[in-house]
């Protein structure tokens, strides 16, 4: 693989060289920004192998670097030829200071305007600039021009979100947006984001892994019109039916409808953290008024309806009952040796056998001992440990149900845990409660939430690297905004109906990884004016990793009143040797 | 009164019209935009007769409105003359939109560039632009020109702050800024705020009430050289010997320093928040290149020195011992009834004696009854109510200690407390500990722990409107940026030595007010790598209010162990009898 690399390495430089640049950058990134690409839009791992999430390279004559996040140091070691690559931490040791190191004044680094979004644009344009170095848009991506067998771009069929599930019809959803619009003076919005599109439209696709996605962009006018912008092999006839409003178009159409909004100085509302730079760029050149703003359909998404709640809360009983069956199974297994794939593929089975299960939310994280305490681990062949008694089992799973998106992580205790393994769970169980249990007052975001599931740790000097709840989608993306619980600054107040996951943990490097997580919605107290959450997810929480002396008297009734919960909601749904196993694990904490 | 009022306003009128004006804005404010200001710059109380700490005059030719916050609305409409003035609230009925339906396009609005930030005239202005109203500077304030008895600028003898207080020179200090700006390529900066020359020269004054400043302005070069323009009069020979390395020079030869800057072409840091609109014009229309950035002198003087916070530790003891005796006293003269300008007096009275005292932080706060729930109530002889038993007293005080600055809120329970005053004391109690318990790692704000203190009142559907905690000087303001702890955003994260208070209340509108407030430095715990704080106030909390029913264990021994504290170190200043009381107040809560 090395020498393919290289090979590919070698051609690029020689395309970047034709078009009278001094390097390139190549973004982990499609045309929409989004989380999970289709396999024709994965150029950096094509060119480098590095396979992660999140990185870019930049390609010079004579260097070449692929830049990570720290969950991604050392996979990208593993993976990438240091003959070819540098890896570089990209907050750390940003492209910007490394360009400016490499390249004398005068350079010119191209980038793919349809990969970027305006805020790196001109964020990184500004800092290259500063060093006298120029960022230069390419009309043809050069990778593209030697990546020959490039896979087609992918078409999967649309379909129909029911409006049983979605709640709103889309002419409900585009009079509200489309009011919003005019309200603020604008003339339309280009929502270059699929779940924007599927959200709006009550559409969803197959076009991406792991999330329900048709690749897509749309401009939404302040007269309630949408222009869809689509790949037509997409359309069903159902389909065409259910978009009889909309006017569907190709994708190449849609750099014509930009120029009619700039023909005709509309102002349209666009988001530069969101959209292709070629988008506004496009816009501008053609002589619209840009206004700078979130996405108008993200906090309606966010706010999901009485439905996608219901169906919110169906999905979570199915995904009760696989994972009941699954730690059942692991409960029962672990005599015979198990290891991390073979769990995450029977959890899997058992989530497959439920109705409107349509997918993985995302790649199940299965690990064992000293791999859960990587947080974004990823199981393969080649990490792949057996579950081993006196260790910790983490894993984090979900599934997308037609009703619902769900994301669970639990931890388990193999064999008899340590006092410290107890301890430190239970201080993550108390951040957990803290947090499930809040009530706040509306305008309350997550940032200042976030201290109540930190609040324990920090008593025993340990902390977690990572957010305490995302935004989840219903049906679309397991994660969403604009709401999320984190130590960094949220201006994104909570509303009734948004959903976010309780997710602390704590992590000891080399040994194991604790994280408790289950899904919650935002809704009215009875305490008024208050707000709080409702938990979603229904799955036992490990009782052979809490130390009851550490509790306090409202967290052991919270433990009790869910574990009731979970109970009688899922045992009836299992066979009798799994609710027995159930009915054991959820037992009150005083009954030892 | 009235009469007057409206003679000024005629007056005012007049001049307004005579420099061709349509309106012109009066700001409760002085050059330095300090909290408090001296008489010379009390303009708005002389035209319209509102003596609130905050708020603004709008006068047209034929319309007039005074904005004031939320603190103000009942005391605006006491003491301004309604057939004059409309009174507004700044916030829900902004100045922008008051001038714009008032005036027809073209309108021109004037103000004293003195007296407003640049951000104020700048989004003020922005905002009027958009309704074709013109934000004017005036060369002279009209008002100026009719207010013929206008007090004297004060001329308070400067004091040195000597090094024992400080713990670091006016060199260490000079030295250390300059660097910053330095290594920022500035090469000044022009500190406007009276506080920050106090702080940098290791000097204090009397000009303003409640706040040891001397009115007056520096540059601060980034070679260390320090221009300071100070009336002369301040000067003793003892601080001319101290100011030996600084150049001093008259108010008036500040435009031409500003001036030189310009002509240098000098990168300049200024503060736009804090630094009236005239000095950065000066600077600009000079030819200076104007650095947009907080004052560099904030964050070092929010980090207290060893020597200030062992200052700071001995005025709270000294006025743990005055606030020891005021309470004895309250508990014993309750029978021949007090008022609240009464206590406030005798409790002052107690801290005159004290060593070091200099002057009151503020104005007590002393609000018996529907009066505590007052937040900013200040006691005068037509609101003074008699403490009555049934109900609760607050009392929020303070002193100017030569070492310290104080500021301290205690609850008392006249009589006996009805059950819901003591679960509401309660609940602001558990949150006073929560924060005050508090770990959390380095780079944390103020913005992130401030659940803790409303967690529980939160859970019980209360909440309090203000902030829970600011940041304290060091004999200097008792309001110092930028810490806090408060539901707005802050980038600020805590570091040891700063001074906060913490301060969660419940207000009860008509019936009654609970505040517990003590100040507390932050420090390294012993538990790495989290940071924590020292509670610096030493006074009894009114364990009459507690139900020890709603306490945790940590709870509870965390205020056993604080009334130990303030037993000891407390009782031994007292005499026999307040001692007695003391011990009776700091009993373990288990006694009963």
């Amino acid at each position: 693989m090395a020498a393919l690399h290289h090979d590919r390495l070698t051609a690029l430089r020689a395309e970047v060289q034709r078009l009278g640049l001094d390097g390139f950058v190549v973004p982990r990134a499609d045309e929409h920004q989004g989380e999970y690409i289709p396999p024709c839009s994965e150029r950096l791992s094509w060119l480098t192998g590095f396979t992660g999430s999140a990185g870019f390279a930049a390609v010079l004559a004579e260097r070449a670097a692929v830049f990570t996040d720290g969950r991604y140091t050392l996979q990208v070691r593993a993976e990438v030829d240091g003959a070819d690559y540098l890896c570089r931490h990209q907050t750390d040791q940003p492209l910007t200071a490394w360009l400016a190191e490499a390249l004398p004044a005068g350079g010119r680094i191209g980038y793919d305007p349809w990969l970027h979004t305006t805020t790196w644009v001109e964020k990184t344009g500004a800092e290259l600039k500063r060093h006298g170095l120029a960022l230069v848009a390419v009309a043809e991506n050069p990778l593209d021009a030697i990546w020959t067998d490039r896979p087609e771009p992918p078409a999967a069929p649309l379909t129909v979100q029911p409006l049983a599930f979605a709640g709103r019809t889309a002419a409900e959803k585009r009079a509200e947006i489309a009011a919003a619009l005019q309200k603020a003076g604008a003339a339309a919005t280009v929502l270059t984001q699929p779940e924007s599109v599927a959200w709006l439209l009550n559409i969803r696709g197959g076009d991406v892994p792991r999330t329900p996605l048709a690749l897509c962009f749309a401009i939404l006018h302040a007269d309630e019109g949408v222009e869809l912008f689509i790949d037509r092999r997409k359309l069903t006839p159902a389909i065409a039916a259910h978009l009889s409003g909309v006017a569907v178009l190709a994708p190449s159409d849609f750099f014509a409808a930009l120029d009619r909004l700039g023909e005709r100085k509309d102002r349209v509302r666009v988001n530069p953290d969101s959209a292709a730079s070629t988008v506004i760029a496009r816009l501008y050149d053609a002589g619209a008024e840009i206004e700078r703003a979130a996405d108008p359909t993200a906090l309606p998404r966010a706010r999901k309806t009485a439905e996608e709640l219901e169906g919110a809360r169906a999905a979570h009983l199915r995904d009760g009952v696989a994972m009941a069956r699954f730690l059942h199974w692991l409960a029962g297994a672990m005599a015979g040796g198990v290891t991390e794939l073979a769990a995450a593929a029977k959890l899997e089975g058992f989530r497959r056998q439920g109705p409107l299960f349509r997918d993985l939310s995302f790649d199940t994280i299965s690990g064992a001992g000293p791999n859960g305490a990587i947080v974004h681990y990823r199981v393969g062949p080649e990490t792949d440990r057996r579950l081993e008694p006196g260790t910790l089992y983490l894993v984090d799973s979900g599934a997308q149900y037609q009703d619902g998106t769900t994301d669970v992580t639990r931890t388990i205790a193999l064999g008899t845990p340590t006092s410290e393994m107890r301890e430190r769970f239970t201080l993550v169980l108390k951040g957990h409660i803290a947090l499930a249990r809040a009530r706040f007052p509306r305008g309350t975001n997550g940032s200042q939430l976030d201290v109540l599931a930190r609040q324990f740790l920090w008593q025993a000097g340990l902390d977690y690297d990572h957010g305490t709840g995302h935004g989840v989608g219903s049906y679309l993306s397991v994660h969403e905004g604009p709401q999320r619980i984190s130590k960094v600054p949220s201006r994104a107040g909570l509303e009734p109906g948004m959903i976010l996951s309780n997710e602390p943990g704590c992590y000891i490097e080399g040994a194991y990884g604790i994280r408790i997580e289950n899904l919650m919605a935002v809704r009215d107290s009875a305490i008024k004016p208050m707000l709080e959450f409702e938990t979603l997810t229904l799955v036992p929480i490990d009782r052979a990793l809490i130390d009851p002396a550490l509790l306090g008297a409202a967290d052991s009734d919270w433990l009790d009143a869910y574990h009731r919960r979970v109970r009688a909601a899922v045992a009836p749904l299992l066979d009798p040797a799994a609710a027995a196993w159930l009915e054991a694990a959820t037992r009150p904490l005083q009954d030892g």
